[in-house]
């Protein structure tokens, strides 16, 4: 098990679907941060469960408890505690699951991995998990706030239905605009429909979100191994049912030629050292180079669907199944405060180790 | 800087492109294990420039020498230290980029991030230091193969030339069989093709990296954060020169239904316990089901052109500036031990993590 | 900060004295424990203030919650979250330490890195973080009963009062047959005399814990950094007070001469490889011998003296300050459950990371 | 196998004492630290066996070797190899000892652990590995000399020799004037006698190194786990033949009493907040306090006698054994600069470390 994330700002999450709550230890955080226990509320909200009738109808208030690390309203340097009980937790019935090795979830590897598991609700597999690190990221938000980062995530894509324009063409400020958090209102309403016919089919579509980090100073990312992109592509692809990641050009970059997609350097009015095209997605060499950050993220369709399925037993039979109870028809909306927060952590691990650059 | 990766069979790099040579020390490599130097040698004249007319001339030998931790044979537990000497780092005249910031390299962002840099053929930012990964992955193989599994990575794609198959319809046997290291022959010769076009108008073109591993048993990556996917996302993100990363479906499980994506489990004629389908790519809640491992690694094409392009120096005055020497049109062929290795490494890495699974 | 301990079996641990409470998150303890709350519940009652006239009067019940990671009595790999609530906090006045710096404590220190601190009973650097890692101790002991291994502190030593003899010439047993924790009944009668003296005289008093483990299999211990010896004097010397460490001969070992001090080899009548002497202290190279393990920790006089002191205040200015409230005139008696507890997490760890020694 | 000490400033060693040499990589050091080889060269000299007639004969010029991570004189940041290849190594003849357990030595327990060892002159577990600390230790150096930290050690102790003042009356600058490295000359001669003699005797004797580093600036620790003294002693403990690390008033302060072992604060004349005592050694809560930094570190008699000695070879049978070859009779002299290179090493990475405490 591997449950911390992060080398200098760190992480570590712990808490299964229906136990008592799910909960975070960030470590690292430097002192005297001004941080709200609204302003983790805020991010929490974003997540939560029931905000539209795109996502599941599962009620969790989400309430966010501060165990400790914050004192008179600012951080301290020692590790700070957060907890979420789990509310909605006890009113289900998951026998039909306890034996049951649901397709395309993790019930059968958690099972050979570790010989038990909590089978309640997907127990630790469950995506309930990221709400700490939604809780974390909102933390995490105020160190970059401090270096003028900021972090814009958005639905780009659900199933075959594309955003038709590039980030660097939309208002990001339009994203919280609708429930689907696409920033160009007329493809979230198709986006919208796309969702509503799937659920009504009782089946599930997945899709795409893309990061944007603006205001990234020169100088984040730490070569050989941990990259900026190489930590962002880790930290995305350590979220539920994502299935790949690129940033810059990515698989598309494939395409061109090095002569077209080299980024020529050049001084701006300001005399900035700017690139003329961006390519590189603002990192060159595992570094940020100034320009904008950005990248996508392939959410893969919900794995439960209340639909009959074939499937085995942990006995090796045969059975049946149909997914029950509330359940999420896509998780892109809610999944772009998730990219949000881990795109926070990444950069302020960043940050903090670009401390060490020079002597 | 982060120059090591691994938690329990963990590696550390050093060495510049042109300083006196390339190293890599292996740290947690149980004892025990057979290990020639022929075996970490015939890893490295994969990887060597100069083998066909597709890559660089650069002549290197790549001899590895042996510092530390192989005894009569058999590693004893202690750290591996491998050093490969650069041989043909003196002739060559770097003085043209010592103040140059070339466009799309990370020449730029190493000053600014370090304040000086080793500018001789990119110091450390190189992909010279793949090396020492493809050393230490011949290392990690022989703990692979006492398990059974296989690793195999091919080019799939070069440009828009594309292999018009999956990977289970291929005879990965074929992979060497060509300098493309393409196993599907007829799209090799169309890539070899394309990539001799590309160099003969001084450009460079990029593909894709299909990787492949068989034979990995059930139980392998360690969740949440180190999901199995998310280790071999952050070790091919790793490399130089890659965009981007997906497994099994990838982005284009995007467009599929919940109802068509999910992988029902079944078992077979030998009463072993598969899936009908494979869009998990063998990762199912991050960990290993005992289905094939298939991931994609996009490339750009190399930064290097041996045409003029306009840039900045060091003192923000534009200049324009052609590369010089020796460089690869398309450095997939040579991409594919690279993978290789980091495959060997990530796999290498999560057998002995998962001896822990149970108490 | 650093707030984790352990490579495999890691703990983080948060809270500070006068905050909601104390609590650890347990990452990569094996699954198939069985563990019981009230095993956990235990081992706090042993370190919990107010169990004699010998320790602090505070009241706290330190009641355990199992947060995450048992599901039906049974670790399942998952992170166990324990949290342990305070209760007395809110009932005392802080004020007159808020400024001050407490001579040999670590207001000072605190201020002058962080900027801020949560003065109230000392915060994060307040003993009162050790409970966490006796809860977690408590986790760890179950692994290592499962392979035969026993962890017995004692106190063997309050300011002048010394036991006679060593380990081996005492009834282990006996430990828990009086408040000073003491298994030599005559010794433990003068030293609670002398802790009830110091108390009168509103002093504090220190002493030593003999740390022994017996079972301990051969095969423990990671050179060169990771010695057994050194992951064992570094948990010691990471709980409050602690001045020293020393294991096997320790200090006095520098008076004999290697013809001495050597541990000859030999076989025992059941065959198996023993050492006549055992100076080494069960480790030689870093690593278990299958020997007693056993070591001293020096704690120093608690620094909270009810009599006036002479100090400064944050502003530079020179203050009286003398302590205020229920405080312990000696620890030792309370340290011999944290002893236990840290090396029980420095063995359990040290046992996962032996299953990687052999291919 | 552990080989990787620090988290910021790191290094990893490698090499056997009879292979092709020593190495060790350091990766983190900041970039833009004026490093000569001679430098590093004048700190292996120091450690550097056949000094004078105190020190085993074995010849070793200990010449090193830059790899990489140092470009026309100053550190770039990235990770910096160094190589001390094996001269003497091939001369010998071991094979006394390739099936031979030596009393207190390794060989028995590494043999247990991993199955096999390279047997020649104790291979990984000879103390000739801290030559790569050593190397190291030299280049940390140069970043505490940037904040105006001195570490001094010296001989305190050999056998029942020993200074008979505390650091503070001592002129550290005579450490280097004599060969045992005591400032003490009148007890520098006694040691050296008794050294003599002991070599004589065909015997060997330990001893205590006291470490003393000042100008260190107030706030270098991490706590909870890794307090200032916590991380020395873990350094400390990690070096051969080390029994016992204790610091300020150590192990003798348990026969003080709170009143007088507090260390009141006060302003000194140059308005410097200062403690009257300094019981507490510099570190309060783990965190130094700007006073000086003074500990002990107990070495045990060199293992290798030149006396037979019974023991037991790897088949369980009983054999007579006795040491061959060049050996120290007393390692203080030679440990002195692999205390102060290891003091080095935490105290720079406990400077970058520190670089986060704060927003």
């Amino acid at each position: 098990m591997s449950n911390t994330f992060g080398t200098l700002f760190r992480i570590t999450t712990f808490g299964e679907s229906h136990g008592p709550g799910i909960g975070v230890v960030i470590d690292g955080c430097p002192a005297g941060l001004a941080v709200e226990v609204a302003d983790i509320q805020a991010a929490l909200d974003r997540r939560r469960p029931g905000q539209s009738d795109l996502t599941t109808p599962r009620k969790e208030a989400d309430q966010v408890e501060v165990l400790s690390g914050i004192f008179q309203g600012y951080t301290t340097g020692t590790p700070i505690g957060l907890f979420i009980r789990n509310q909605d937790q006890a009113s289900h019935d998951y026998s039909h699951i306890e034996h049951a090795y649901r397709p395309s979830h993790a019930d059968y590897t958690y099972d050979q991995k570790y010989g038990r598991r909590d089978y309640r609700g997907g127990g630790r597999s469950s995506a309930r998990e990221t709400a700490a690190r939604v809780a974390a990221g909102a933390v995490a938000q105020k160190l970059l706030e401090q270096h003028g980062i900021q972090v814009s995530s958005y639905v780009s894509q659900v199933g075959a239905v594309q955003v038709p324009v590039g980030y660097e063409a939309l208002d990001l400020n339009l994203i919280e605009s609708n429930p689907v958090r696409c920033p160009h209102p007329e493809t979230a309403e198709r986006m919208a429909e796309l969702i509503r016919q799937t659920r009504d089919r009782h089946d599930t579509v997945g899709g795409v979100v893309t990061g944007v980090a603006k205001g990234v100073p020169v100088g984040l990312g730490e070569p050989v191994f941990d990259r900026l992109h190489a930590e962002l592509g880790h930290a995305m692809l350590s979220i539920n049912a994502v299935k790949g990641f690129e940033y810059g050009s990515g698989f598309s970059g494939v395409l061109l030629f090095g002569s077209e997609h080299n980024d020529e350097f050049y001084r701006d009015e300001a005399d900035q050292v700017r690139t003329r095209t961006n390519h590189s997605g603002g990192i060159q060499g595992g570094i940020s180079n100034g320009q904008d950050i950005y990248f996508r993220v392939a959410f893969k369709p919900v794995a439960t669907i209340l639909q009959p399925q074939k499937t085995l037993n942990n006995q090796g039979e045969e059975i049946t199944l149909a997914g029950k109870g509330r359940h999420d028809p896509c998780v892109l909306p809610r999944a772009v405060p998730i990219v949000d927060a881990m795109t926070n952590l990444v950069l302020a691990d960043m940050l903090l180790r670009a401390r060490s650059n020079k002597a």
